[in-house]
């Protein structure tokens, strides 16, 4: 959610949904409180006690062990894996290895998080080798978009984007955009402080993890996600203070989202 | 504290104790804050900055360093030791070795926390071989305990386990239990949201090993640090909005804890 | 902020500012506002999440990525660095040695947090070969000083050692200190709670480091960085229920604090 000038627009060919996306994005979480998915995560060490806090309070049950000798069972008996590259030290690249090739080998879904491959060359080439490996959903943000992607962040990009690699392309922003080649999806809603929070992108996928494990379609799940963390921030900002307050304000306003806030919030064409 | 149904109760022949653990524990908190221990703990990367706060919070002064030229001569100094397996690294397994051979060496009281043993086999086999280590207490759920133990989770199979392998077996649930082969207090207080924190279990192991620092009997200190942290629990839960907010307000509490609440609160039998 | 007895006071001969140090640290916090610098920090697992969103708060961009591949490039393009020992282990000690080379080359100015020398005999020389690189702060508190410094903390030993070493020597405690050979400022501004919360003092070096990035005279930027921690941390103080309301109400103290908060409040000598 920086407050760049947002250029991109939803486009008229591009597939749209009013107020589906609220019942769609209700049913979802509705779905992570009943079944409470395992989500294995790979992520950095900035991000993991929030992520794990986001998971729980949206129904999920985390869990994040790189050890070569367990992460593939862990990954195994999980319902959805996200790898994020924001730590990018040895250890993690090996754990990826060894976790992508059982979640493939296993049809767990995964989400790929390339943070900060704006800044470092070595993981963009990563992520881009990892992209061939079959994520559901790349979760990422405008800069991260034009180094993975080699072109501008808007509608049409994201969308070719989408169409050539056969995964969901989730931009988070001001506005989040979700295209799978067929469909875009236009998310208005959030809170200017979900850019002031570290870990907050990084959870976020997390949570499109956790709407994988429980929804087969990934724009659907990828939709769901954007939106209840939208929502959740713009609750949590109601009453926040600032930064701190707002990330204690987000984990309770995951825990007690219900469809009624959802449905009357959601701004999605 | 999950919403399992909860099949344990205390059994007639094992020892009970009503008010004596309230005033027990606020003595146990005293101590904590006038004399301020040092606890070492080797804990998992989602666990620690909340694990260290918790212990601030309760008047002990924790460390947290794995690297292997120097944790031995942080265990020789600090007053107790947890080791934690949730993360499941090289590096940590190398820190764990040196540090119980340190602790054992110079007396320093331990407590075991095999998280997730029941999702991960060779956790277990490295769990089993730590309680061969002398641990004072072990700190674990219901599904570690049938794991370790290799039967299941009730007053008797806890008290045998305690017995024969001549530690305290403290087990956390909606109730807890802790068992010493002789004496077993059961702790009916708590609250629900503990389950939906992260590291809510881990930063009780470090609060098992601050008291074991303060306190020579190894059952006394299991006991008053599940009954300071449940009670803890439910003053923090009468105000929470979610697990955001009851995360914090669990710190708050303990920081703010005193004889009279533990006294008017427990529900030790 | 811990409830030592407090020997130190400032001298005569030593530089002295009253109202101007408020003016000086409201004109570094506009400017890390509308600058926004990118800090790398190479700091510990229990301080990453805290300190990131106490840069975030101010203004700041933090990075923290310690992979030997990529952090020499992190740190050329970052606006200053923090190197703190907090975890001392073989990884984090090549990424020192390639930050600091990367940092002199390319004139990115560093702050050394040798987080518990007094303990750790192996940090303590690692720290004095780090000073012989050429910090422009060293920010500690009274007993990690005298294990750096071998002598007693007092403003002569503290003005002295910043003299020979030729950088800013910023002493955290009850009262602050800040000298750079030439001039003193104490800082008498805070509040208890600071001591108990984890990753506090952490936190300060790196709004040290993000200081320094805006402002050139590096005593100058330990002033301000220092004096707006520790009002953040009245105000902070004014409301909170214990250190876990602390720990956020200060990250929300820091996004909303104002130049005249800082006039009001400032009591610098």
């Amino acid at each position: 959610m920086p407050a760049e000038g947002e250029e991109m627009r939803t486009s008229e060919d591009a597939g749209a949904m009013p107020h589906l996306a609220a019942q769609l994005a209700a049913d979802v979480l509705e779905r992570l409180r009943r079944q409470a998915p395992r989500v294995h995560c790979i992520t950095n060490a900035v991000a993991q006690n929030f992520t794990a806090n986001v998971l729980l309070a949206a129904g999920a049950v985390p869990s994040m062990t790189i050890a070569p000798e367990e992460i593939g069972r862990f990954v195994a008996s999980a319902n959805a894996l996200l790898v994020n590259l924001g730590t990018f030290d040895h250890e993690r690249r090996d754990a990826i290895a060894i976790a992508i090739e059982a979640a493939n080998k296993d049809q767990v879904p995964w989400v790929l998080d390339p943070v900060l491959i704006d800044r470092a060359p070595l993981r963009a080439e990563f992520a881009r080798e990892l992209v061939a490996r079959g994520p559901k959903v790349v979760r990422l943000n405008r800069a991260e978009f034009s180094v993975l992607s080699g072109a501008d962040a808007k509608p049409e990009t994201l969308t070719r984007y989408a169409r050539d690699r056969k995964l969901v392309a989730a931009l988070s922003g001001e506005t989040d955009f979700i295209a799978d080649g067929a469909r875009l999806a236009v998310i208005a809603n959030g809170h200017p402080l979900m850019a002031r929070v570290t870990a907050m992108g990084c959870a976020g996928s997390a949570l499109t993890a956790a709407c994988l494990a429980v929804e087969s379609d990934p724009w659907n799940a990828g939709v769901a996600a954007l939106l209840i963390f939208a929502i959740a921030g713009e609750l949590a900002g109601a009453n926040a203070a600032g930064p701190g307050s707002f990330a204690v304000a987000i984990i309770d306003a995951l825990h007690r989202l219900d469809a009624a806030s959802l449905i009357a919030r959601a701004r999605v064409s």
